[in-house]
This record gives structure tokens, sequence and C-alpha cells, in this order.
């Protein structure tokens, strides 16, 4: 099952991951103004998939007009949607690129076949990610003698983030192929509970053993010696492997630190942001509704008249970070130039 | 308002907390299983208020049965149902002994007496934290020039965790009255929400300014200079300083650290506990039911099959606390012994 999709008839379906787990519903994007909805309103969410589908946005605003002016509006609108995200900028540029070296009469089509491209290249950056990722996985089981492995992620890495196989779940599918027995503590991850709704979907469904716990408990797991190692994904990292996702991560890396527990980045070249060194001073950092912390399901869970802010990501610095898992392989944060040097020198 | 107080006709009156903020509603206890079960369901929740509580209870069991097999059954029972607040077992113990003390017929009312006592002492050490508290305060805005001082709290610590007065807030009230500008950051403390419903309440009834945020926004606003110091209570904290609190207070003492904003443990000398050394090896740390976790006001909010486990404190070195505000003083968390060398010497 993919997250996203072209139909026949030149529209294209996602799954509504804000009705997840409670039902799969597919809702069609034909315009422009859909896929820009579904993205600010977190139908889709994730860095790989927001990409996407931005992609196959520019390719539906291209169907209805694709002159200059209308590209460069339908970019300026998609990327406004999600300003922490790297992947949106990043296959946006891509797109119109591609889009723009056609005749006008030519370039919806290329952008549906470069949105195409996203994908099938997210997927296979993914799976690559799951590999190697894993071994880092059996090397720990292999020097912890019993029991299983503990794994803490927190928000959602897995398929429904990225088309149809995850980052930071990768490994762990592929570490169970192989006969490693996993346990995964999950960050229920508020204000949105994408982990206690989406990652504890996806293990239930993929039969993996896992316990959801409030976002509050990670540092007592790790100081009583019950997480192996933390994996989480990135919504954009630093060329120096500074890493911004889901608000919260910073906390976990920095017990993970406190208590000597591996902290895993997984993600996909796609997400490094070449321009940038300093990732807490130079990462936007999305300010969303607070009626999201206030409210839960149309309901004031707060107390009556108290405002809230809604901050969606923080920056792991890269010093608490032990290794960045890449479709390339796993390296230290800082070294990420060296396995996408083409990529850094660009 | 006091949180508990004893009525005419023999029973003892609480405010239901688990009804706050949306309403105000005073519940009677009559008999010890009234008490067990308040303090159990978290009618009455904070380490102070809960010690009170179970003096109050085990007066309620005395006026039902004297004897001395009643007197140690009572104690029993309200020991078991919060394992962490030392104040529990202290107030418990306090009271035990004073209506051993007494012929059988005298020890109900010896009892309440104690209780009494005790509820008067809590609201006296308060006050006192109050004012220990705001001249750390204080001395932050003189360094500060301009703007409120930032405090960021985790859970509740307010009037409600007490008797009239509160721990954590005391020193905001304080400082409030001596015309010090302030901003309260205030965590929503999943999985009860005792942040977002009890401590925003306060503080809106108080006119103090403060915004609610996820229990993972700490990190993010210490890394951006947000965050003055932190403010919280204790539910046990060792002679070395280590302090037991709700869980995810370990978390936002890591970030502090790293970020270098002050820590402060704002705790009564009923609250430490002498027999113990080394917090995260020692203190006992209660579970709770997971469906505090996995539902929301009798909703499931998790993936429906999925498990949850529920934590309820986690212990924060006393390496990552700058002091403990108690009501002698403030001192470095190593130095509780000179703060208290009659207890210490015990």
């Amino acid at each position: 099952m993919r997250t996203i999709r072209p139909l026949a008839d030149g529209s294209v379906e996602i799954i509504d991951q804000t009705r997840l787990p409670w039902s799969l519903e597919r809702v069609r994007l034909a315009e422009l103004e859909d896929a820009a909805r579904a993205i600010a309103g977190m139908q889709v969410r994730g860095a790989p998939l927001i990409g996407v589908t931005a992609a196959y946005g520019l390719a539906l605003a291209l169907r209805d007009d694709p002159t200059d002016a209308a590209l460069a509006a339908a970019r300026v609108r998609l990327l406004a949607t999600r300003p922490t995200a790297v992947n949106l900028a990043w296959a946006l540029a891509r797109t119109a690129r591609v889009a723009q070296a056609c005749p006008p009469a030519a370039r919806a089509d290329a952008a549906f076949r470069e949105a195409g491209a996203i994908a099938e290249e997210d997927a296979a950056a993914c799976r690559r990610i799951g590999e190697v990722g894993a071994d880092l996985i059996a090397a720990i089981a292999a020097a912890k003698r019993g029991g299983p492995v503990q794994v803490l992620t927190h928000c959602n890495a897995g398929w429904l983030a990225c088309v149809d196989w995850g980052t930071a779940t990768a490994p762990i599918y592929v570490a169970r192929e192989r006969g490693v027995d996993v346990h995964v503590w999950v960050d229920e991850t508020r204000p949105r509970n994408q982990g206690a709704a989406l990652t504890a979907f996806e293990l239930g469904q993929e039969g993996v053993a896992h316990t959801i716990v409030v976002d509050n408990a990670g540092g007592h797991l790790m100081q009583h010696g019950r997480v192996d190692l933390c994996l989480v994904g990135a919504d954009r990292i630093t060329r120096a492997g500074d890493a911004a996702n889901k608000i919260g991560t910073y906390l976990k890396a920095l017990a993970a630190k406190d208590n000597g527990v591996p902290f895993y980045v997984a993600t996909p070249s796609s997400t490094i942001d070449w321009r940038l060194t300093d990732g807490v001073a130079e990462i936007p950092i999305e300010e969303r509704d607070p009626a999201e912390v206030t409210h839960l399901a149309g309901r004031r869970i707060a107390a009556p008249g108290s405002p809230a802010a809604n901050f969606g990501f923080d920056v792991t610095p890269a010093r608490l970070i032990t290794a960045v898992v890449t479709e390339r392989g796993a390296c230290a944060p800082d070294q990420l130039a060296s396995l996408f040097p083409e990529e850094a020198a660009a």
C-alpha cells in the first residue's frame, strides 16, 4: 500500500492521515489547492511524503495553467504550507526545473513524471535506509545477549511519512525479517499524537511488539536501561548534522547522551539542506494553531481562557547524534559531505 | 480557599481536582476508604496535599476503630495508594505516632489535631518557600534588563498540590507581589494534564501571564533563550538531592543544563527522604493505569489494540539541579543536611 499515487483520471490519491487509525479514507487531489490544503492540514505529513505531494501539486497546477507565472505562483503557494521540512523546497525546485525545461504544453506531464520519479527514489532510499539501519540494530542485538532490542522512537517516520517504507521504522522491519527480536517504545508525540495514532498503528499492522508511552517517559526508561537505541526521522538536517525533527526529539537526544544510549537519525539525503550549518540558528521552526494544544477532537482539554503556543519542531545538535542513517550508509553527523560529495559541493 | 478542611460533622472536605477546571466540586470524606480512593484516584494530588489527606484518613479510620490493629491496617491501606510521594509515609508515621501515644478513646481526636497541624505547617512552609524563591526570581529579573522573567514549570505544584499556597508557584506569586514581571510557560503534563488543567487554571485565576505548551516544547524554548529559569516541585527528594517529580521533569532538567538555564526544585522539607541517597536506584516509581495514556475523557486516542505503559514519575539527579528551595532557604541539592541538621541526623 502506497501513501500517494496518481490515478488514471489525472488526479492524485492520498490516504487522509488525520483519520487514521480510526478509518482508512482515501482522498483525491484534483488541483493545486487540494494539494496545498492536504499538506498544511496534515492529511499527508512526514518530510518525504510532503515532498512528493508538493511535486504532484505542482503538476496539478501546471495542468490548469502551464505558464511561467502560474508555475511560480504554485511554488510559492506550496512552499508556504510547511516551513520546516526541506524536502518540500527540494522537490518543488527539482520538479519546477524539469517542467520549465519543457514547452508549456508538455510541462504538466513532465511534472507528473518527475513527481513519480521522486516517489520511486524515496521508496528505494527508504528500503536502503532499512538495510543500513538493520545492521546497526543487529550489532546491538549481538552485543546484548538476550531479550529484545529496545528501540525508542518519536513521532511517525514510518511508511505513512514516506511513500511506502519509512525512514526510522524501516530498520526495524528489516531487522525483524532477519530474525532480530525488537520491541519499540512509541512516544505518543503531542500535540498531534502521530506516535500513538500512526506509529503504533503501523507497528501493530506489522506485528511488531510495541508500547505507547507519553513523551515525558523516555528519560525514565533510559535511566533504567530499558532503551538500547533511539531511532528517529528528520524534517531537515544541516550539512553539519544538526537535525530538525518533531518537537521533543531534542529532549530524547539529551537523555540518550546522558545515559550512553546511541541516538540515530534515519533520513534520506533529500532531507539534507546543504546550504545550512547551524540548525538551531538557521532552520525555521513552524508554529501551528494553538488549538492543536488546547483541544483534542474538538473538545477543549486546557483551562478555559489560557493561551497556548504550538512549536512544530526542534533541532537536535549534531553533538547529540551518534550517526545519521542514509541510503548510502551510516556516518557521524558531521561526515555527511563525505557520503554525498557531489551534493555537498553543488 | 484551602484544598482540604475538616467539617463540623467530623468528615473532611476536599476539592475534587479531577473535575477542575471545568467545575469546582467539593467532596466529603467520611471514612478511611473515601480518603484512600481520593488519593489513589487523584481527586487530591501533589505531595504535600497527599500527606495531609492521608493523615486525615488515618483519623477517620480511628474514629471507626481506635485499636492498634485498625491503626496498622489503615496505615497499610493508605500507604499503598501512591508509592512515590514520601510525604504520604511521613505524614502517616507522624500521625500514627501521636495517636498511638494516646488511649484508644482519644486517638481519633489526636489524629485529627495532628492532621490539622501538618496542614498548618505545610501552608507556612509553602509561604516561606514563596519568599525564598521570589528572591531568586528577583535576582534574575535584576540581571535581565527588560522583559518579563520567563519561568518554565512542569505539572502542578501550585496551591492545589498543597494546602493553600503551593511550592513551585509560590515564588511566582510572591515575586509578582513585589512588582516583578513574570511569564510562565506551562507544560501541559501528560498523561493527566495537570499543567494545562490545574496550573494554567491557577495562574489564570491569579492573573499571571502564562502560555501552555506541550511537554515536548521546553527544549526548543530553552535553546532559543526563551526560558530564564525552571521551577518545579518534588514528590520525594533524597538527602543527596536527587528529586523525584512528575514524569518528564528529568528531560527539562537536561535541557536546562544544556542551555545554562537555572533549574530550581521548590519543596518543603517533608518531601526529603533522609534514608535515601541514590534517587534513580532507590525511589520507587509508581506505574499507573495505561488507560490514562490511551484514553482521554473516556475516548481512546491511541491506535486500537496497542498497549501502553504509564510511569508516574522520574528522578532528576542532583547534578542537574541548581538549588533546592525549602522553607529554610535555598541550597545546593547536596547541602540539604546543612539546612536541616536535626532531621539529617535523626
